[in-house]
């Protein structure tokens, strides 16, 4: 099972830097962790990694950075205490562990009957689950938009392709679909064809079902002509978005292209993109559309 | 793209035989069109098939029969009614065609706009469509369950194996994922993990979803022990029963144990199987419960 650690609240947009009080960024797998401490060093913020072991990227090196591994909880709190940082950001993906590979320190052992009633459960609950502790012990946890805002996707048409009508159906097809599945804890993605849901992601992640829906039109389950369809992103309803923001990757771009998908909407400021313009030129390439729709008015 | 066709309504139980008068039955796919001319045939009612082509059992022989093309409305039309047929069941799957593959007769191709718009959308959309055209030629289209009731799955813990406390939790959990996915014309099932919804399925179909579970167990993107998790099956909301009702069968077992799950939750008259005894057995021996339970209570 993977998670994502990302991003976002109804918190001031920029985090005033605290003087000498370096930005802890805790540094899953994926290219987000260093696009987000690039872009917090750009806004003038002294930046210090804690590099997951078997995770992080190890270009980690270029910044001020530490190692730590899963069940490390003490170790992280004694550097984090250490180097005078009060502001922590997940993010990066963090593949669930088996228990039996993780080594546990005693801070870690003392948490674990919590722990382990948190590793039940869907994702949501697991990270918030995850934020309390550490907020417990004094830390101010943010999301990566708040330190990097410039990771989330836009509003509007991206690319150079604009989405057609019938695409534009599609997306809000799919975004209605969502927004009834969010409260749920099922996933942050469909694939919406000529106005019908015809793949719903769950545990498998938005690569894997973009994958099933090529299968699809291979086999003939699904015939539509190519390109249609459309994927849509958002972030869950009433997530946590410090933990969990869906991500945009030139692999979405990809495999939306290799589904015959018309175009990719997301939700602006709700999906965050560690290289957008990778992104655009991409789906430029493959003719897609790329499409930031703005959020639906809180209920 | 596939569509079930099959039954329910709110009518009587059981439609009398109008005398002289034998009852269609519209077979595609699948194992479920000789199940309901058996079952009818045993409630002392006279049958007709209408064979698709390339798509029914060629056992439909045993009973009195004519192959019918896909397109050829009007030849069935006819048949229809020089074999003094007014009831009409459609039941068995149909693959969506190819419009290239299909022989067009005149009463076809003047329904051709209106075939069109019908193969845009969802499933629902279609297959009401159908129905709507047949009635208005004065037909009367029943389920399968009218003619056949004792092919719905009934309610109660089915085989040997009892459902414990999480699964029960977990059929809960999937069940009310499904009630708020149902109007969106999404599918009909979900897997449900430790109160988690891991898989839902959609173009894809129950055997595609089941081997998406188990391939994510076995590439560890789903750590849970085996058996953990319920497959969970309902007819969607607001649906026409006489055209599609999910169903299931013996494959349904295999997949659920190859997916690791502890059983199988369907609406209790609200899913067929074409042999029950034979679903049953497999799941005894594969150590699954089946459960039936009852439908909600209409809002």
């Amino acid at each position: 099972m993977m998670q994502s650690m990302a991003q976002s609240r109804t918190l001031p947009e920029s985090v005033p830097a605290a003087a000498g009080e370096p930005l802890a960024i805790l540094c899953g797998g994926g290219a987000f962790p260093l696009a987000v401490a690039r872009a917090a060093r750009r806004a003038g913020r002294d930046v210090q990694l804690f590099a997951l072991r078997g995770h992080a990227d190890p270009r980690v090196v270029d910044f001020p950075h530490v190692w730590i591994g899963l069940g490390q909880y003490g170790k992280l709190k004694a550097e984090l205490r250490r180097r005078n940082c009060r502001d922590v950001v997940f993010i990066g993906y963090v593949l669930r562990p088996r228990l039996r590979d993780i080594k546990l320190d005693w801070q870690t052992v003392k948490l674990m009957p919590r722990i382990i009633r948190m590793l039940s459960g869907g994702d949501n609950h697991l990270l918030s689950s995850v934020g309390r502790l550490f907020e417990q012990d004094g830390f101010r946890l943010l999301g990566a938009h708040e330190v990097a805002p410039d990771i989330l996707v836009p509003a509007g048409q991206l690319g150079r392709v604009a989405p057609a009508r019938e695409a534009l159906d599609d997306m809000d097809i799919g975004r209605r679909a969502l927004s009834v599945m969010g409260p749920l804890d099922i996933g942050q993605g469909v694939v919406v064809m000529s106005r019908h849901v015809v793949a719903v992601e769950a545990a498998e992640g938005t690569d894997l079902m973009l994958r099933r829906c090529a299968e699809l039109r291979a086999n003939g389950r699904i015939r539509r002509p190519v390109p249609c369809g459309v994927l849509v992103k958002v972030p869950k309803i009433g997530q946590d978005r410090r933990f969990d923001l869906p991500s945009l990757g030139v692999v979405t771009v990809e495999g939306a292209a290799k589904a015959g998908l018309a175009g990719i909407a997301v939700e602006a400021g709700g999906v965050i993109a560690a290289d957008l313009e990778a992104i655009i030129a991409a789906a430029d390439a493959a003719g897609l559309f790329i499409h930031g729709f703005d959020p639906e008015p809180e209920a």
